[in-house]
């Protein structure tokens, strides 16, 4: 096991109703900035829960964040804020507006063009309090200090990170996620689950526990996921969901072990390219990436094909294969398609994928560090 | 799922040479009271690491503090801090250490009788912040909020919660623990065991990934304890054995499930009255209880037959009678004894653990509240 600093201090509340509790949880003095998308929690009552709970309060409105939020709309709430004096922020939303307020909240007090915290890694030295109050399951940003913004003058989708953006506290009700659309439930599958492959599908290095939970995530995923799409109000099954989504990236299975994260290097890309779902470019990448990696990640991938997918027939050539396979077919019964193709997206990308990466500083991708342009090039042209 | 709050702020610092980084974790101006058990840690070098950490800071020493904690010894502390206007406290040992320490961190601001905060339940509204250097892995007190202390005077061993006495870091550094005697390694692992029982098998509430989890633990701790009393001073099977310990109690297994308890209970009292080890009063008691119980927590032994230790063969009732007898094996291959009688004590205690448990208000145990002083006679019976 490697050494490790483990440290998450969001308040979790978790269940029905819970989105009355969180008048408690912010100061009673608070001038409070509620942000939102682009208004599906006034369709579903999640506004009207929030606005009750928060009753002769100090309330303030932003909405219009939109999916891969835009650096351009957040720093219209930035103005907003240092206009008005507010000093806590409430997301209300899905991981875009979790992650957009967390940049906001790092924005607000920054010295400077925001953007550097990005661009070039400037240090976040002060952060506004935030809460979130999740609406969808999948980006595990309700209990991280991650954040991905994109610049969309410049088509550049970026992420920083940082212990003063954890929230505070966030809510997760299940009830709040019946509304979503197949599509948003499928796509919060596959993220937590490739979230979960990039902390787990890498090298052993005998941490036996740290495996079995990201295990234990994947086969809830895999168990619950079909379900929850064929029954979207049954609570429980959505619960589970949720659960995993937040567990997937909250710092735990992470502790010790080594991390990939070259699925979601190239994914970024591909969304700032071409627009697709965060998700869809996972759901394109991963198997690829798995495919072209698999003599180093070969002691990894038996396991999972094992242990996740209870492939214990065959060659080890042939467990590999097929618990790729079943990756990508898991992939595609959540609804998410898992070919550049099928988003009419061709192989001619490529060469300003690979642009843009260098552009950014990811050429030594991997747990290895051993996924250069070349390697990515490989990955892409398996994609198609 | 069962609704859930989950909360825990405490930092871990985890793995080699991170006694070193408990410098910056304390206020640079701080006045520091390290506390510590019989003097262990001065012979295995933790102590010398730690003061080395703090060389040049404002240091006092309290040792002394010894296994299940006693009021009458953690008094005196709390009379030294307000004496010297101490206001940080450093506990360097195992979790007897860190309960106690816990205690006085509370006990020191606190108005009137600090034992009422154990015995009437009296709110605990502050703390003096606290640090772990943790050398026994067993009790999960240096990721949790709970202290039990006994008060040696009257045999009463009781116990507190409060968010206040989270630590505010914790080094876990498996190093400082290859010292240990063979019977505080299996204590520890039939702790750290039976903590994952008291919040895993109860009943179904179809909460798949807080069961899962709970088994990674289970798994771990099977599969590496005795790898670990084996080879003590192999560095990943001792880490994988100190964070399992840690996460069986750091509340997120039990997050949205039922919880039991009943074992921990009885254990408590029969360590009050004839001193066995904590561990070993779980050894000896958790088999009666589940065998007890089993009807309430069938659909759980079953579960935990399959997927713990594997048994697919046989009828239902085989199936649960081997999980049991498993768990006692398990117990007794790590060096616990599992019946009343290898301590030395007799069936007639029995009245003696009643009136304490009636004395102490736990008349109704278990998930189900269903395990009332009769039961407990049941279980006591069973422990021969």
């Amino acid at each position: 096991m490697e050494n490790f600093v483990f440290y998450n201090p969001v308040k979790i509340l978790f269940g029905k109703g819970q989105i009355a509790n969180i008048g408690t949880e912010i100061p009673p003095d608070a001038k409070i900035l509620i942000t939102y998308g682009g208004g599906s929690i006034k369709a579903n009552g999640v506004y009207d829960q929030v606005k009750s709970a928060l009753a002769g309060r100090n309330v303030f409105e932003f909405g219009g964040i939109e999916p891969n939020p835009h650096l351009e709309t957040l720093m219209q709430a930035v103005e907003l804020i240092r206009k008005e004096g507010i000093d806590f922020l409430l997301a209300v939303g899905g991981g875009s507006v979790a992650d957009g307020t967390k940049f906001i909240a790092a924005a607000v007090p920054f010295i400077g063009d925001p953007w550097d915290i990005l661009a070039k890694g400037a240090p976040v030295t002060a952060a506004l309090p935030m809460g979130v109050v999740l609406t969808l399951p999948a980006t595990g940003s309700e209990m991280n200090t991650n954040a991905v913004i994109t610049k969309w003058e410049t088509q550049e989708k970026l992420y920083f990170a940082s212990p003063l953006v954890f929230p505070k506290f966030s809510v997760l009700d299940p009830e709040t996620t019946f509304s979503l659309p197949p599509r948003q439930v499928g796509n919060g599958i596959v993220d937590a689950f490739t979230h979960v492959m990039e902390q787990y599908l890498t090298y052993p290095v005998n941490a036996p526990l740290q495996d079995r939970m990201a295990e234990s995530i994947l086969k809830t995923l895999i168990s619950e996921g079909p379900k929850t799409l064929a029954n979207p109000t049954d609570y429980d099954t959505r619960a589970n969901l949720v659960w995993s989504a937040t567990m997937a990236l909250n710092g735990l299975i992470a502790a010790g072990v080594p991390q990939d994260w070259t699925t979601h290097m190239i994914g970024h890309e591909l969304t700032a390219l071409h627009g697709l779902d965060h998700a869809q470019t996972l759901a394109v990448v991963l198997p690829s990436t798995l495919t072209i990696k698999r003599d180093r990640k070969w002691q990894k991938l038996l396991q999972y094909a094992d242990r996740v997918w209870d492939l214990v027939g065959g060659s080890e050539e042939e467990r590999v294969n097929t618990a790729i396979s079943k990756t990508r077919d898991f992939f595609e019964s959540v609804g998410v398609r898992t070919h550049l193709s099928d988003y009419g997206v061709g192989l001619e990308t490529i060469p300003a994928v690979i642009e843009n990466l260098e552009k950014h500083g990811m050429t030594a991708l991997g747990e290895n560090k051993d996924v250069n342009l070349e390697v990515v090039e490989q990955i892409l042209a398996l994609c198609a």
